[in-house]
Order: structure tokens, then sequence, then C-alpha cells
């Protein structure tokens, strides 16, 4: 039987798009070429700023996410995916543009957290991310607590982003050990890498006694067991 | 001015594609996302094997390289790119399918190893690229000589390309460096990686004293060109 065709949302940011289709990649049961998952990606880096939109401060995301994803279902696409925490915010418009499903990332990874028993979690994400509750109202409602970073140290975790967008992985890895420290001292059992920029940073995990979840690599596995079903 | 979209006929394999997207973001001038490129991609790991296609015993790439690269031209790209050496030999199917420019990676590499002065390079690629001289004249009408494995290293080669697709990178960096004293021994004075797995395996290149030449790379600093132009 034919597998599904994957469309994805790309883009924001492109680095985080090739991660994400790398974890699909590596996640697919396949030892051959014409095994693997055929998947349509719209790399578009041009969508605007989702932390400036969200306080308003910037244009819309809605608007160009819809169009991106009518061209996916137009294309071929069975189903999307958006690899961007923040860009959530507007899946309202991509679910309302289509008629093919669309995994939520969001939503994916608070079901991982429940599945797993996880009481008190901490999120590493943008401020866009944080001023919009998106992981807030998925969580509360599973009976999860949620720790944030203080101010001063969410402003490490947007310099942490910022190094990964811009290639600079010397800052992109400068804040790891403070802000591990700083969500376990409020006790965080474990911490969502709440941005797609995260887990790249926080690749090399070594001497960190947390469990992190990534929920780029969540989505993947989901994505991944959909286009196989 | 606005820059060009790329186009991407990909998925042979899905690892390649993902290497080549890594290597255009960067080798892109861009400190935020805005200012990284929009890239269509078609990863479609069901174009047939090219290998076999070459050699006539499986079914033809070309009509399904020219449907990929006709919807990649309607879906709005501006020119085209295949991170995949063995899949060139139908190139002509692509060029005659669209109006926009197809920038051909054998080309771009032939032209870089002319500039470099190369005189004597080794080629390392699949049976299909081999058997097809995709290299070969190219590389002759430049008065390149050039070296190729013994039967029994051609079978290291594939082996290591096998070992990439499947996700088995202890296969896949087993022949590293037999393969390289071999070629030396017959005065290779630079190696090609002309297979997209290779520059994957040989990611690792500390210790040989030998030049590598990438046309991944080569093609994606020549697409990042275009575009920005």
């Amino acid at each position: 039987m034919a597998k599904k065709v994957i469309g994805i949302l790309g883009g924001m940011g492109p680095e985080a798009t090739v991660d994400f289709m790398s974890k699909i990649i590596h996640n697919t049961p396949a030892k051959i070429d014409q095994e693997h998952l055929r998947i349509l990606v719209d790399n578009n880096p041009q969508v605007p700023d989702r932390t400036k939109a969200i306080s308003k401060e910037g244009e819309s995301c809605g608007p160009v996410l819809a169009e991106m994803a009518r061209n996916l279902e137009k294309w071929g696409a069975d189903f999307l995916a958006m690899p961007c925490n923040t860009a959530h915010y507007f899946a309202d418009f991509i679910t309302e543009a289509v008629k093919i499903p669309f995994v939520n990332m969001i939503e994916e990874t608070a079901n991982t957290l429940v599945e797993n028993g996880v009481k008190k979690v901490a999120l590493l994400a943008t401020d866009g991310t944080l001023r919009a509750g998106l992981y807030h109202q998925k969580l509360q409602e599973a009976g999860i607590e949620l720790v944030v970073p203080s101010e001063e140290y969410q402003e490490k975790v947007m310099k942490t982003i910022a190094g990964v967008k811009a290639g600079d992985y010397e800052t992109a890895t400068a804040y790891k050990a403070e802000l591990v420290d700083h969500v376990v001292s409020q006790g965080a059992e474990a911490i969502i890498l709440g941005c797609t920029e995260l887990p790249i940073a926080f690749k090399d995990r070594e001497g960190f006694n947390i469990t992190f979840y990534d929920p780029t690599d969540i989505l993947a596995k989901a994505v991944v067991k959909k286009a196989m079903a």
C-alpha cells in the first residue's frame, strides 16, 4: 500500500527544517532510497518574524502560512507538519485553509509528556511562544506544572536561538549549563526544547542530569507513523 | 531586489538532499531567517534506482525527473538543481521539460577542477556514474586525467554508499582509508566524492593528505550565488 506524502511548512528557520527532515529520515525504517518517504517542502524563510507578529509589532504570519498550506495540498501532500513552535500560534489559519490534516507539534509534545507521567516541566522557547501561552493551556489541561525562565534567563534563551539562526555556534552553546541549572533549581524534572533551534544548540547533552523533550523529534516520529500507516 | 527561488529535485537519496540543503544554508550570508533563501524541495525517494536504469536493468528515471522538474517550475522555482551525481545521466530530460535553468553539478565540479589547475583526479562514484562516463567527458575535454578504482575497490565504494543510504555508519566509514590509499598509489592528486552520499561518509577527513572535491558543496555555492545575483 502506498505511503502518504508529507508536506512541510518550513524555513522557520531553515536550519530547523533541515533538522526536522533529517529526523524524519532517521526515524524511517528504510534500507534503500525507495523505502524512504516522499516529502514536499516549502522552505520559506520570508515568513514574517513570529515573535513580532504575536506581539503585534510586525506583520501577521497567518495569510502566508495559509497560502503555503494550500500550495502543499495542491502539490500532493497528504498531510502537513510545521517544524516551528512559535508559528503554531497561527495553526488555525493552516487548518482552515486546507482539507488535509495538520499534525500539531505542540499537541504531540503535550501528549508525550502525559504518556511519560511528567508532573513539572520547564519550557525553553521564544518570547513569542511564552507570550502566546502555546504550551501553557495544553499542559494545564493535562495537570502538568510549567516552569519558565526569569526575564534575565529568558534573554539568554533568545540569544541561544539567535545564535543558531546566525550559524554562530559559540553564542548558541554559551548559556546551556546555566539555563539548565536555573530551571532545575525551580524544581523542573524535564525540559521542553520548545523552539526548533534549541535541539540544535542542545545537540550535545552530555553531563546534564535531566530529561529533554525535543518537539521536533516527537513530531518527526508522529509524521513517520502517520505516513507509514 | 528579490532573491531567486531554488527548486531541488531531491530524495536521491534523502540524506544527500538534507546535506545539500544544509550546505546551501551555511553558504548563505544571513543573520536572520528572512535573509535566507526560499527553497522548494520535492524529496522523492521513489525515483527508480539510477545505476540500474543506466545499465538498462531497471526503469528509466527520465520521465519522473521531467515531471518533478515541471512541477517545481510550476510551483515557482526560478531555477533547478539536483543533488545526485548519477541522476545527471538523465539531465537532458530535465532541461527539455522546463524553461527555467538547470544548474548542472557535474559541469560545476569540472569547472572548479579546471580553475584549481588539477591535472590527475580520482573519481569515487556509483557504478552507474562510472559506466555512463558522466565525469569522463567533461574532464577529458579539460585535459584532466581520471583515475577510477579497480573492480575490487569499486565494490567497496558501493558498500560505502549503501551504508549511508541505510544509516549504517560503521559500514559507511569502514573502507575510507584503503580507498584513499588505492587511488593515491595510482597518482591521483585529488579525489572527487562523486556520489552525494560520499561526503557524508567522508565527513571526517582528518589524517588524509589529499584534496577532496565535494560536488554537493560546489553545487550549493553555485546555487547560492545564482539565487543572490
